[in-house]
């Protein structure tokens, strides 16, 4: 036996029934109940083949295009799609816009895979509405076609033109999921490069850890209803995007990275995420490093919940402390 | 079916096995192991009668002499047992005190039930330690004797006894658990009474739903290895401590309290704490009511497991980020 790897009990854990706790909002009660009922299959479908990805892209795709139309109905907003940086971006506009508050930058999720294209501004939608401010919204390249390092390099070319043109201490950085890890990676990037910073980030339930070693991706596996688990579309996303690279290189995996100089960062996550972990072990490193860092977990909430129930008061609470954020960090 | 409760779908989880996870300290990581190693039964007994909650009682105390024993080795100080308001106290004085700071006042843990008397200081050792300052550690009176609301009675004593020496803004209040919610209780109850507030709380996984309706009740249900489940000895020392009252009490279960007005408090949790949700429930619930709160939450950490492992870098983490907490709150 090796003494630096000593051998450690696990824990046995029981099956069990989780009921839809009373404790939290009934709209999210509603969600972890559909969410129950969806046959978990189609959930953990895992492509194998590319020809696979791209089906899977495909139909997330449309669904993210319909979700996104609905979403606008209740927060109205403006998208127009340009380049910057040669990179594609969509600018959002809230119908009750603040014209003087500078603009945010944001970064979808969906595992570096899917959800790119039109569906990408549905978080900036909420993230603008909430704030009242401008989103430009990153359409980076993924992979199949574009896997790491290409999500980073746009990352930072979009910044790089941003700050052409704007105060870099005035802009505030928001994502979910692999737009929380991007957000995370492109910051460490911008201060290997020497350039400056931004005057705030807010990466929610970030992707930190692709190599799937965090706690939570066991302790709530099956318990997440969005996200029920690492092994199979996750974690072959992970290698899909990471490609050559390793799953540990900081700019894949920020939880690896030195956060130390970090802009004001506030993290939120929820008691059900199977990403509870991801966003503990950057907020815990973060302070570490001396980073302002706020954390926020929100009862029996699963991956993400907030954007799949948008007239939650759970999801009010977490782009209300975002936007919130970047008022008292941010000069309007 | 009745429309007010419509019919949510819950979720079922398979049996798993969770490995001691790497991404916590091996410190904690021995402390995980060691506790799977534990015969749940241990942790499971639920006592029936009075006399069998006495014999638990006392196998706990003893249990708990002898670690306080061990703590004192590693954290030199010393007590010295008094009375306040008519309340059994210990004084508890590190051995590199700050003969300038101002006092804390500490509440143990133990369900309501175990851990009185001598055993009561073990984390006000710790407290004092990493603060530098003098603690009061209260021993409150406990079931099967003393029920609800006896505790919360000895707590506003010795305050009314304290304030007459020390200004309360000057003070801050810290405890794990029963220890957490009692503190919460004690404010809740000053403030009905018109009375001077402490200067900053730090309640650490506050037991604050003793209704056990949180959801982490259900979702770490076995993955805490501190305290595997509610339903047994905990559901058992509520309905012991709460007597004739109702488990929803906002003095029982704070969790049910208005915190506006409440002072800057500090939380703390772990991601496999089964009260994790009491934490978060309540930290939320300050954060509504304009509190300024934090939430401090640590990878794979069961229920108190930081007092379980006194050398590690969590319960280092926990005990420094609370004297900073103090330090910054209370003038010295």
């Amino acid at each position: 036996m090796d003494d630096a790897t000593p051998t450690l009990t696990p824990r046995t854990v029981a099956a069990r029934v989780l009921p839809v706790p009373r404790t939290a909002s009934p709209q999210l009660q509603r969600s972890m109940s559909l969410l129950a009922e969806t046959p978990i299959e189609a959930l953990q479908f895992s492509p194998q083949t590319e020809e696979q990805w791209r089906g899977m892209i495909a139909a997330s795709d449309a669904l993210g295009r319909a979700r996104l139309a609905e979403l606008l109905k209740a927060f109205p907003a403006t998208v127009s799609t340009t380049t910057l940086g040669g990179v594609t971006v969509r600018e959002v506009t809230p119908a009750d816009v603040d014209p003087a508050a500078t603009p945010l930058l944001h970064f979808h999720g969906g595992a570096y895979v899917i959800y790119g294209g039109e569906p990408s501004v549905a978080e900036a939608v909420l993230g603008a509405s909430f704030a009242r401010r401008r989103v430009i919204s990153v359409d980076y390249r993924m992979p199949p076609d574009h896997p790491f390092p290409a999500a980073v390099d746009d990352a930072a070319a979009v910044w790089r033109a941003l700050i052409e043109t704007h105060d870099a201490a005035r802009i505030g950085v928001f994502g979910t999921s692999a737009g929380g890890g991007l957000l995370l990676a492109m910051t460490l990037k911008l201060k290997a490069l020497g350039l400056p910073l931004p005057g705030a980030l807010a990466p929610s339930t970030p992707w930190s850890d692709l190599a799937g070693e965090s706690d939570s991706y066991r302790t709530n596996a099956g318990v997440d209803g969005v996200l029920p688990q690492y092994e199979g579309v996750l974690e072959g996303a992970a290698r899909l995007y990471a490609g050559a690279a390793g799953l540990r290189d900081p700019l894949v995996s920020p939880v690896h990275g030195d956060f130390s100089g970090f802009p004001p960062s506030l993290l939120t996550t929820g008691t059900r995420d199977i990403l509870l972990s991801d966003t503990v072990r950057v907020y815990r490193a973060m302070r570490a490093a001396g980073v302002e860092a706020r954390l926020e977990v929100y009862e029996a909430m699963s991956h993400a919940e907030y954007t799949a129930a948008p007239g939650s008061p759970e999801c009010a609470g977490v782009f209300g402390d975002i936007a919130a954020w970047f008022d008292r960090h941010l000069a309007r």
